[in-house]
């Protein structure tokens, strides 16, 4: 879980935030949320293999504004050698409104952008996670 | 159809377009559409109206770099009363290479947020271009 | 005195910082600079008055990079009832090195962007911390 | 010369471009001014030299809207073995309002970041380019 605040850049003409702004949000969600599980993204990059986004989804529902504080929530939905999924949910913090919600698909790939394997030890942490996603969505 | 050039300042330090900024473009992409149908999208704000975007949605095929110069293909794919659905497909130019798709869905709103109706010239407009998309791709 | 991490989508092809995305970095700073000592900017704002950007100023000296964090100095250099002055430092966090220097000049307007007088309560607490600017650079 | 429109992306909750944008679009100019003489940017950085941002200065004069079309003059206005300077001029276009005026200083840096010599064609060129500058500033 990670929180940002809503800047002014980032609100438009209607006086909300832009729905392009959350993509932003999404992707900040998701580097804090393996940073607290010990896994960062700049020792991922280090090794050569960036997470390329293949495919993004975003369900807005609440409209957010300048200076609002957003809790990002992010989670692995799914791992394989070659990538691996997020879901997302953005929550307004000062009455815990769902904002949006959203998902993210990404690929292995290496600086010249041909699909790579990921490192055994960040395949193994998201393929746990993305289990125990599972699990509990079955319960 | 519009064209943009991938600006510097939209790549990111995998050395390709972000894919945050594609967003932008499907915006620029459905403004100019309706400006060439007829309707400029600052007139329907002057009625009080605006497309406030409910969902979003993109795949990205190929990656896009600076400078590339990018077709934006939008159309209309659902109308009603109170707002519409559009899809997107980004050509790069050079080469002809879908390089992403994608969709949004809007509500009518004004401008405290609550939902309106679309004045009818706009929704018949509407309705009229995504009547004609589905009977094109019945074919 | 506030810190923001660079985020992915702030770096371009250089594979540092966009020297764009430090503007919005100043805006975060002033925001919070006023939010710490009591001054909401969206308090501001619900009397009607905004602070536009009259002018801005940035050098660039380290070149910041994806995650790192930053800690950003803000503090106001002139107050006059129709506007006033900021000057930011952006310091990197992990190795104290100064990575770049700014200013904005401000005119207070009200949402037709006329200018305006700033509140009273806003202008006293402007000028003071101006003043003791001032005086604290000719120790 | 080059035009840009600003995109809806753009705007903030003033109604107007937010500032930061105003630092792409002279990005935009800059790169465009080059290529309407014959030089590419994307050719400069396959030779290994990129045009690094030291400095920005802008003044924002009148405010620009949505789908307002904008007209970027860029020139140069000094250059050196290991760097070069441009001035800007953001001209209003359905009004020929100066909306912005500004310049950037920029070193030539290879991609580690290191201080670079301009290719010998370039610096010919640039410099040229600012003693016409100087030239008719003079007049």
């Amino acid at each position: 879980m990670t929180e940002i605040r809503v800047r002014f850049a980032e609100t438009d003409q209607m006086g909300i935030a832009h729905h392009g702004a959350y993509v932003d949000w999404l992707e900040v969600g998701r580097v804090e949320w393996l940073r607290q599980h010990g896994y960062v993204y700049t020792e991922l990059e280090a090794q050569g293999v960036s997470l390329a986004v293949a495919a993004l989804e975003l369900s807005y529902r609440q409209a957010l504004r300048f200076d609002d504080v957003v809790r990002i929530e992010a989670r692995v939905t799914a791992a394989a050698s070659r990538g691996c999924s997020f879901a997302y949910r953005l929550i307004r913090s000062h009455d815990g409104v769902l904002a949006a919600s959203g998902s993210t698909r990404h690929i292995a790939v290496d600086a010249a952008g041909a699909v790579q394997r990921l490192p055994a030890t960040w395949l193994s942490f998201l393929r746990q996670h993305a289990q125990q996603e599972r699990s509990q969505a079955r319960c």
